[in-house]
């Protein structure tokens, strides 16, 4: 069925209400599945309606989902989802069909799969191409323990271009491991796929035809030589030539139609009787079922709520002042280019993607290289700017120390989605950037206030000749006018933003990084008020280098020190600062606040920073309780 | 010629004498450049002995380089070595061939090709697989900038496993960039290669015959269809079917005799003429051309000087005694399993792996499918350990944080040449370990005053339920009695391990992590002697969870906390102490030591601890210059 419409009434689905568990679902008959995938088609419509969320990437995938938990034995078999924004279904078929609609809000479903959530959940996702090798570690973890257990992968084709899903594959087949690896091609990863791998799919897609599994059913099933291991370097199994898996070592399968539930239950159950490493391609449709999310792929990546209000907010959002930037800079220099790890729409890059073609690189999934990229093209003298989210960043962070900052390259980074990122959960929190590139010579790291200082820290780390970072969060700016003059901030140099009951010498320093200046703000003139105190509010703007000038003439006067970031206190700004004033041996009390050394669970955005104690009022109580308790001892 | 032995005496070298620079070389005849390879590879013989480091695999591409340097337009055609240890005939042929005694030795050449070292040093390297990233970004930089220049990146197969190598072919074929990527394919990385690649070359290979360029001489020349670009992902243009590659996207020649120079020469003469990413595939022998290490590839990875003293430490090193105590703890618990990036023997591995073959996985050089790996294994209830260096594990960081540490993941890590590791320089160094991991929740990191304290750490990170990382130095232990017992550390306690002038009740407290509590003791003893003031030292053991009672109970009566650690100042094991006096409110002058903000060019380990104030004596005048100034302030 194709539908036109996300329902606002739950639909009537008789026999998903059945299956509350896998083995509801066995019981069926296979001729019931296409039902089942219809059912569970539109309750998912439903559910996200509901809840908001991941969307295009579940309605492609779920006649494979009902196919897996049909022809594998789980939770006894592994099923491993890659990047897991398509395990609606999955959790749906897993026994929290009712719970669907909590999904990504606070004590709700994990809007990933989890393992503290389920024992269906066999490994905790949300970054990209981490299947293969968990799923490897699996199968060769059961080998070892002599345990009989199929363990599946489930990789989409964007996913494939991370270099460690190659490393892995290398990998299984080193061991020969019992690994089915269901490629999951929809020819799209969030954004548009790119590349030789993408091309080189798209080939094996020309040659025309799916696979049609009556004719191959006796190769499958028999021991056929050709199928075997010595061959597999060199057989021909498949129309498919000169194939990519089959090189590496993989027997591959396909591709197959991943929308005909039936066929892949025959599939899967002829391949799970194989051994070694298996690669079953499949083909799916981004939004499968619903026309206008098959129209528009990547608009319907994800959906708000039916029931959101429009967002009332005026204020741009920090990766569509990015997107600005990026395009007034590079009306000005012609050495300005951009890198993207495949996320052009979330960077804000749409824009100048347009206007610049040739100065535009979306890389893939592969942020090691976009690092490493990016350096290369330093080394000619052009100006690379790597729009990178913090917590992908992480997986370039070899290549930020030994390619880049090593070498004093000339690379600007724009890192979005810093600190907490509401519903999208731990896994894409961008907590640890402050420490992790803080501690590497050469960096320079900045951290705007609002929306207009984001644009012309950009405009600094640009200038400023060497590896330099701007990291701003996710969501809106605070709706400040930006203006359209770049102007440079002088390196090195903090503000002070605001200062209460000045009359009094001695106050209260509250120094505060980034998103968290405007509510420390707040939280000061709340102090000042009701405790009569001074407080002085800077916006430190640095985190390297420390304005250290401006943190030895407010010592002079200060009773306390307070630093607030929205990143966690262990190796952070507040860090930083406490680093200098030891350094200068300024014995001052010194409040750290920031994320505490735990992974938060996903809820929204405000609600998060409200449980850190990161919002104003949880600025002011922090602030009150260590201050009253000097008050008592001094 | 087949050398036997490394000459003590200069060689006669009357061609290589006279090139100075790259355009000497290409002044000379085609047939004279087997007497040029043969001079350099004599001269190569004779400089490693002088300067001890790398060896084999610089001896494998003594023609390949000349063969470089004669058929393109260096430095304006640029030359991007991959890792860089195969360099020495390339700093040999671009004006630095005297230099060449100098190598890895403090003020000589440096290890690795660095960019200020030689404008022929296109980028920097060290760790493996960035090149075809960074030549990448040079062809694209100068396809914008419409310079006219090729770009070849020399990679090993070894480094060809890396993910980042499969992302920049991917994203090579994306541009369609005129890049070439030369292949130097000796069947091993340092150790042997492992996986479906190292099976799909040899699987190339057994095809038999190297391309003979006479054969296909014409069809490099003139503009042969089935080369084009369309045709590329299925041509099969050489007799090699089913190419990993061509299925990837690149053009590919070979395999062709990497020992002959005339024809290398005529293959990179016809291709370069060619445009879009090209692959050229040559077979070269590390240690070529002197039979010991021929024999022996491995061994003769590097070498140390001919001239040095046997080493009379009796102290066994870090790296052993990981091995041992790996060998020992997985006879006693089956469910140990040992992972290591193609680092078995630099991670003293031989043993356990040939032990425990089915527990032992070499995954090649793939750093992030390494720790992932190990997490899906734990996952399945074996308990995992990951043997790495500290700078690689920079290549594993997301893995780390989302795949290990987010979901508590029972990993233990062997974190090898943590610290500064001497003359192979800056790019080895491990100096940002503590930063990146304290900031992440759910870690466990220790670090061993001595090799004893080694085995019981690794012991106690192994029986902690989560993931838990000991770091030690490059090099030998102290010397003490290894305890062949194993015993369980108490989580998170440090130990008081001297105290000098304990008559005194305020005292110095000089809190010690891993590698400098030995050169601690010394200094405060020293301190004590001269000073008459008393010092109390701590072997702190844990970075994380830091002893705070410990640090609660000493600041009663410290005047001075002083913290020294072999990893940078910034964010690292001292700035934990001052989070958490910061914290408890304890207002007493902290002087953090460790490195400094820079990168260290290479030097003698020793050279470099010395020039870092890390040594015993340096240790002492930096709490002197404190303490004299906080006794005139008193």
């Amino acid at each position: 069925m194709l539908y036109t419409e996300i329902p606002t009434l739950r639909p009537v689905t008789p026999l998903l209400d059945e299956i509350n568990a896998p083995q509801h679902l066995r019981q069926l008959e296979q001729s019931q599945l296409a039902q089942v995938a219809d059912e569970l088609r539109q309750y998912i419509l439903y559910a996200a309606g509901q809840s908001g969320g991941h969307f295009g990437a579940n309605l492609g995938v779920i006649e494979l989902t009902v196919a897996l938990h049909f022809s594998f034995n789980t939770p006894q078999d592994r099923l491993v989802w890659d990047v897991g924004h398509q395990a609606y279904p999955h959790k749906v078929l897993t026994g929290r069909r009712e719970q669907l609609t909590t999904i990504r809000a606070k004590d709700g479903l994990a809007a990933f799969p989890t393992r503290e959530e389920s024992e269906f959940d066999t490994f905790g996702v949300g970054h990209s191409s981490t299947a293969i090798s968990a799923g490897l570690g699996m199968a060769l973890a059961s080998r070892y323990q002599k345990q009989d257990r199929d363990v599946v992968a489930i990789v989409g084709d964007g996913a494939m271009t991370a270099g460690m899903a190659f490393e892995a594959m290398n990998d299984a087949v080193a061991h020969d491991a019992d690994l089915i690896v269901v490629l999951n091609d929809n020819d799209m990863s969030i954004s548009c796929s790119t590349g030789g791998f993408a091309k080189h799919l798209a080939a094996i897609w020309e040659q025309g035809q799916f696979v049609n599994i009556d004719e191959q059913g006796e190769a499958f099933i028999q021991d056929h030589p050709e199928w075997g291991y010595n061959s597999r370097l060199h057989a021909s199994a498949t129309d498919a030539a000169d194939n990519l898996f089959k090189a590496i070592g993989f027997d591959y399968f396909g591709p197959f139609d991943g929308h005909d539930v039936e066929q892949l239950v025959q599939v899967f159950n002829a391949l799970k009787k194989r051994k070694g490493p298996r690669l079953i391609h499949i083909y799916t449709k981004k939004g499968k079922g619903f026309a206008p999310a098959e129209a528009e792929q990547i608009k319907y990546h994800a959906i708000s709520k039916i029931s959101a209000k429009a967002s009332s907010a005026k204020a741009p959002k920090y990766s569509d002042v990015f997107g600005q930037w990026l395009c007034d800079e590079a009306a000005q220099d012609s050495r300005l280019v951009a890198i993207t790890p495949a996320m052009c729409e979330g960077s804000g890059m749409v824009e100048f993607a347009q206007d610049y073609p040739e100065r535009y690189f979306d890389v893939a999934i592969a942020e090691q290289h976009a690092v490493t990229l990016a350096a290369g093209m330093a080394c000619e003298g052009l100006k690379p700017v790597v729009a990178i989210y913090s917590t992908f960043l992480q997986r370039g962070y070899d290549q930020l120390i030994h390619d880049v900052a090593l070498q004093n390259l000339d690379v600007t980074f724009g890192i979005d989605r810093a600190g907490l990122v509401g519903e999208d959960g731990p896994t894409h929190a961008g907590a640890y950037d402050y420490a992790y590139m803080r501690t590497v010579p050469n960096m320079v790291i900045m951290a705007p206030k609002d929306e207009n200082e984001c644009r012309q820290m950009l405009h600094t780390a640009y200038l400023y000749n060497g590896p330099a970072a701007v990291r701003y969060p996710r969501g809106v700016g605070l709706g400040v006018e930006i203006q359209a003059q770049l102007t440079e901030i002088p390196m090195g140099k903090a503000e002070i933003v605001a200062s209460f009951n000045e009359q009094y010498e001695e106050h209260i320093s509250l120094l505060a990084f980034g998103s968290r200046v405007g509510v420390a703000i707040v939280a000061a003139e709340n102090l000042a008020q009701k405790h009569d105190v001074a407080v002085k509010v800077v916006n430190m703007r640095f985190v390297k280098p420390l304005d250290e000038k401006i943190l030895s003439e407010l010592a002079e006067h200060t009773s306390l020190f307070v630093t607030v970031e929205e990143h966690a206190v262990m190796a952070g700004a507040g860090s930083a600062v406490n680093e200098y004033l030891a350094h200068a041996q300024i014995l001052k009390p010194i409040l750290n606040l920031g994320l505490a050394d735990n992974f938060m669970a996903q809820a929204s955005h405000e609600q998060m920073l409200q449980e850190s104690g990161l919002d104003a009022e949880g600025i002011q109580h922090s602030i009150e309780k260590v201050w009253l308790k000097l008050l008592q001892t001094a």
